[in-house]
């Protein structure tokens, strides 16, 4: 593994409500000085919940998307706020955002986004054992709930409003997982 | 598929060298008003490529991540520049972070990292019949190569050092559809 390179100064060059980015100047152990920027991950990072069923499907949600101004179908998921403990934040964002609750939550793993520029961490959760159970949350509107089967995640990531890394990696990685177990 | 909601308002309230921040104001169907932030997509957006060899295995770089300041093992990858075509940003970017080009190149899919406040977009191109070409890039320092089976994505992703959902969910599919050719 190679030696880090230093960063030899930081500023934040600009800011807004939810945002901060950061110019970074570096010096690589070959010598060569660059300047970078990036964007700072936001306080504890993100939940992403793989809700399975007893019936071996997965629970997605059909959510619009400001960024590329349409609706997604993804896997649900949210921030984790404050001093809250990860797997409440998953449990929380399903009710929120599903209408379920989960008597087994267990992080399967971490993943980030474009890590060159981007500090943000999404912890992956699998939620099973699940029943009704619906929250408050603050969505601006009551989002659709589509059941997938997880066998079939190709013709899932196949469709044009599936295209978040995150969600397919975390299906494909669920997948992986519970056969595992049953193996 | 829902109504999209109406964006009533856009402003850029920040801006740096390489991002752009969006405040927008919309209007959901069921007359909800909400303020949301984006980080507005750069230019045609960026490229990921799968280079496979003939033994199938995958050619990974391990790269310096300043949004995360470790070095992470993933799937090439970069902007596309200007007018450049897809397929030929592909082609220039394996020749100058792995040292192959490719004689033969295809768009497998777009993926996008977190749509609901991001817009950029990532093409996936699977880059075969490889040959040894290297290019100089704009990389600080000369990346390390390192092979990796495509049967044993699995292994790889429980790295500490594998985290991004786009080379993840890209090996994944690659995968698929190369199993798909062969069945």
């Amino acid at each position: 593994m190679p030696r880090k390179p230093t960063i030899r100064q930081t500023e934040t060059v600009a800011r807004s409500r939810l945002f901060r980015i950061e110019a970074l100047e570096l010096e690589f152990t070959n010598g060569t000085v660059t300047h970078y920027e990036r964007l700072a991950g936001s306080g504890r990072g993100a939940v992403l919940i793989v809700p399975v069923t007893e019936a071996g499907e997965v629970l997605l949600v059909r959510e619009y998307a400001a960024g590329v101004h349409r609706y997604e179908l993804g896997l649900p998921k949210g921030r984790i706020e404050g001093e809250e403990p990860l797997l409440e934040a998953a449990n929380r964002e399903i009710m929120e955002e599903v209408g379920f609750a989960a008597n087994r939550l267990e992080e399967l793993t971490s993943l980030t986004l474009a890590p060159g520029y981007l500090g943000h961490t999404t912890h992956v959760v699998i939620a099973r054992d699940l029943y009704p159970r619906r929250e408050p949350g603050d969505e601006p509107e009551e989002l659709e709930v589509v059941p997938w089967p997880l066998a079939d995640i190709g013709e899932l990531a196949a469709r044009p409003d599936v295209t978040e890394a995150r969600t397919i990696a975390a299906l494909y990685l669920t997948r992986d997982r519970l056969a595992t177990e049953e193996g």
